[in-house]
């Protein structure tokens, strides 16, 4: 079947992202969408050519996005511009063309949702926005699938990294406002006007379009209350730490008897929560659902590659219901059933991983570098080694390990000759161990 | 429209649950999906009627699950008998019968997934599972959809809460596996037989699946290799503490150059990580995408209504592909259209929270005494007061405080009062607080 064909509307930052996740994993997003995706036409004004891939493989570059809209050829739009005009325009047009829509533009969709949902409704198209809130994390897909059995009560998110990063760098460092803001401006975590941030009004964006996703309510930025971080002092910082609490800046939609709230502001959440413990540039949204409880969604909420993550799951979307079977969309197994492939599955021998190693072994002169030798004769290097207070009545001292990555037949080699010395009592203790490093 | 016919296998803890949320949100859940949802049919041995509301709206209850997938009337079952049989005949059945089928039933799709997807591809119907892992998290979703544009690197899951519960109590009490499993066993978080948890049978089968969508590879339960934590020593998830980790049993699913790893296992985890913050009965699944980065999923993976979020969010599916356009599947707003309503959006001076209040005050008798009168006037309750350290050279000394839950409104009044005060000087700084709890 021949490929999808996308007009997309930016090469900046997620637009660049966007063509060079394309250009990557293009062959296995086609295995789980069931169709090739290519991108016929682009328009941009200017890009960094030296920062995207496969820019060559773009059918045609313009600087007029109006043509790539009015371009008979091109099935889905990718709304990379930002802003109200001419995306709004934009949009528009495109949906009265009969072209599928998919926007990272949260302010747009904050401001004119209304309007533009209606149009697409009207011209049976969609208008998909999963990368317009919080970046690379699915939250729009998880609150209009995961959860539609549930009568959600509240959502608290922190939606803006910037004021994430500022506040965290603030509390661990106890540095102030304005010296955190400089640095994260210098380090491309901050815009050169960081209003929209640091005010409130990004956040205030997402939450406006989380509350209707949540509770059924047409979007209503005007209503959302919004307060930034810009007057939190480093004093506050620190006393809210040594009352066990955190100031976060969250986005918190709840329905109460007497309506919605809508707000945007610097919070103190308990510090034991897991939300408090999302730092830097990182996003996470907490939604109470009536018969879910808590969940919690956590991931990178800006950059090039994770919007266009979102992006691309969306045109995975619209892929998948123009072309497959309504009743298969989604193919159980996430890829196409053909396109299964059989990679082995390694036996556990071949695994690797680091170790935490426990042996009990005699107190004596020589012992502890026999023990070395053997690991090292295997390959396995030694992260940290405590020796620890033997229990009472006890000849043998508990020796602790932490190992580096090694192939698991090689430790079980390993542990085998040093459970067959003399010094050494009973069994090896072995647990693996796994950084989880992003 | 008429309503969607379910016909429903077994009403006991998850089926409960099910016609628990079902009778509960049934309107909002029928604004999301564009149709009602009616439970038609109903099969089970016994139940526990005190605990199950809305029984009588179930149109026919029998003992034979059998008459329920023959029923000409059912367009979906959804199949919560666990176990290997009758559950295979039965969801082959329903399949041969031309009927969409939900399940919960992770051991199922683990060891027979394969199979059943071959028979629904055939048959043109849906397969849906989303309650065979992690319970409520909606994480197969974001696998299979959420993250589609990613290549997947690993995964990394707490996707047994028996396990994770048992694991917790041992660090935060001390304690040895034997004595917590059976106060787990005692509290209901633990089978009279624990194997399947504790020996990581239910983690295996839920990340043979978690695999299979990661990598697009069959469904391979033999080939997952499975350790419990029956082997856990009270002396290890010390020594790891101290060493700056935490033990957790995962479920982990990696691709490497060889192939691809399939393994659950307990696993020493830096502490700092936000999984192994992951507490108690919780469930939270890590997910490192190529192009998102680490994203991490939260909630609570088992239970009654939980489990039946998961599985009424895969009827939500279903009826929407069944019964809206395609083109328009999932309503932009997670509801239809038409069944947005206008909900007030309360002004700020409406909204009820918590606050922390910081001020500086002279240190002189009464003033204390004045301030707390003024907010006990405006009804509101102070939780703790801490009198800080004046700074050097300033005859003020901050007071900070926080307070229980009062409408903003109130609270302005009560600031602006303290503001007028002469012993306070400047302004009264006031940030909301949020415990957040479930």
């Amino acid at each position: 079947m021949e490929a999808v064909k996308i007009g997309l509307l930016g090469l900046g930052t997620v637009g660049g992202g966007v063509v060079n996740v394309l250009t990557r994993n293009g062959r296995e997003i086609a295995r789980r969408a069931g169709r090739g995706i290519r991108i016929a036409h682009a328009a941009a004004r200017d890009y960094n050519s030296d920062a995207i891939h496969g820019l060559e493989e773009i059918g045609r570059i313009t600087e007029d996005p109006f043509e790539v809209v009015e371009d008979p050829d091109v099935d889905i739009i990718i709304e990379l511009l930002g802003g109200y005009s001419p995306a709004l325009e934009l949009v528009l047009r495109a949906i009265d063309n009969g072209k599928q829509v998919v926007t990272a533009n949260k302010a747009l969709i904050a401001r004119h949702g209304n309007e533009i949902f209606a149009a697409a409704q009207r011209r049976g198209v969609t208008v998909a926005f999963e990368a317009a809130v919080a970046g690379g994390i699915p939250i729009i897909k998880a609150l209009r699938e995961g959860l539609a059995a549930n009568h959600i009560e509240w959502i608290a998110g922190i939606i803006n990294g910037t004021s994430n990063f500022i506040l965290t760098e603030m509390r661990d460092k106890g540095r102030d406002f304005a010296d955190v803001l400089a640095e994260a401006q210098a380090r491309g975590y901050a815009e050169a006007d960081p209003t929209f941030d640091v005010e409130g009004i990004d956040a205030a964006h997402k939450l406006t379009i989380l509350g209707s996703l949540a509770f059924g309510i047409p979007l209503q930025f005007d209503k959302t209350a919004i307060e930034g971080i810009t007057q939190i002092d480093a004093l506050d910082v620190a006393y809210a730490g040594e009352l066990g609490y955190r100031i976060k800046h969250l986005g918190i939609a709840r329905r109460t008897g007497k309506g919605v709230e809508l707000r945007v502001h610097p919070t103190l959440i308990p510090a034991r929560r897991l939300i408090a413990n999302v730092e830097g540039v990182m996003n996470a949204v907490l939604v109470k659902g009536d018969a879910v409880g808590p969940t919690l969604y956590y991931g990178a909420g800006a950059g090039s590659e994770p919007t266009a993550s979102a992006v691309l799951a969306d045109v995975v979307d619209v892929v998948r219901a123009l072309t497959t079977d309504p009743e298969n969309r989604v193919p159980h197994l996430a890829f196409q059933p053909s396109q299964l492939v059989d990679t082995p599955v390694l036996p556990l021998e071949e695994v690797e991983t680091a170790y935490y190693l426990r042996m009990a072994a005699l107190d004596q002169p020589g012992v502890m570098a026999r023990i070395a030798g053997i690991l090292g004769e295997h390959g396995i290097s030694i992260e940290a080694i405590q020796q620890k207070e033997p229990e009472e009545g006890h000849t043998h001292v508990p020796l602790v390990m932490l190992t580096h990555r090694i192939r698991e037949g090689r430790m079980n080699q390993a542990i085998a000759e040093i459970e067959g010395l003399g010094t050494v009592k009973g069994k090896v203790v072995r647990i693996r161990l796994e950084h989880l490093a992003g």
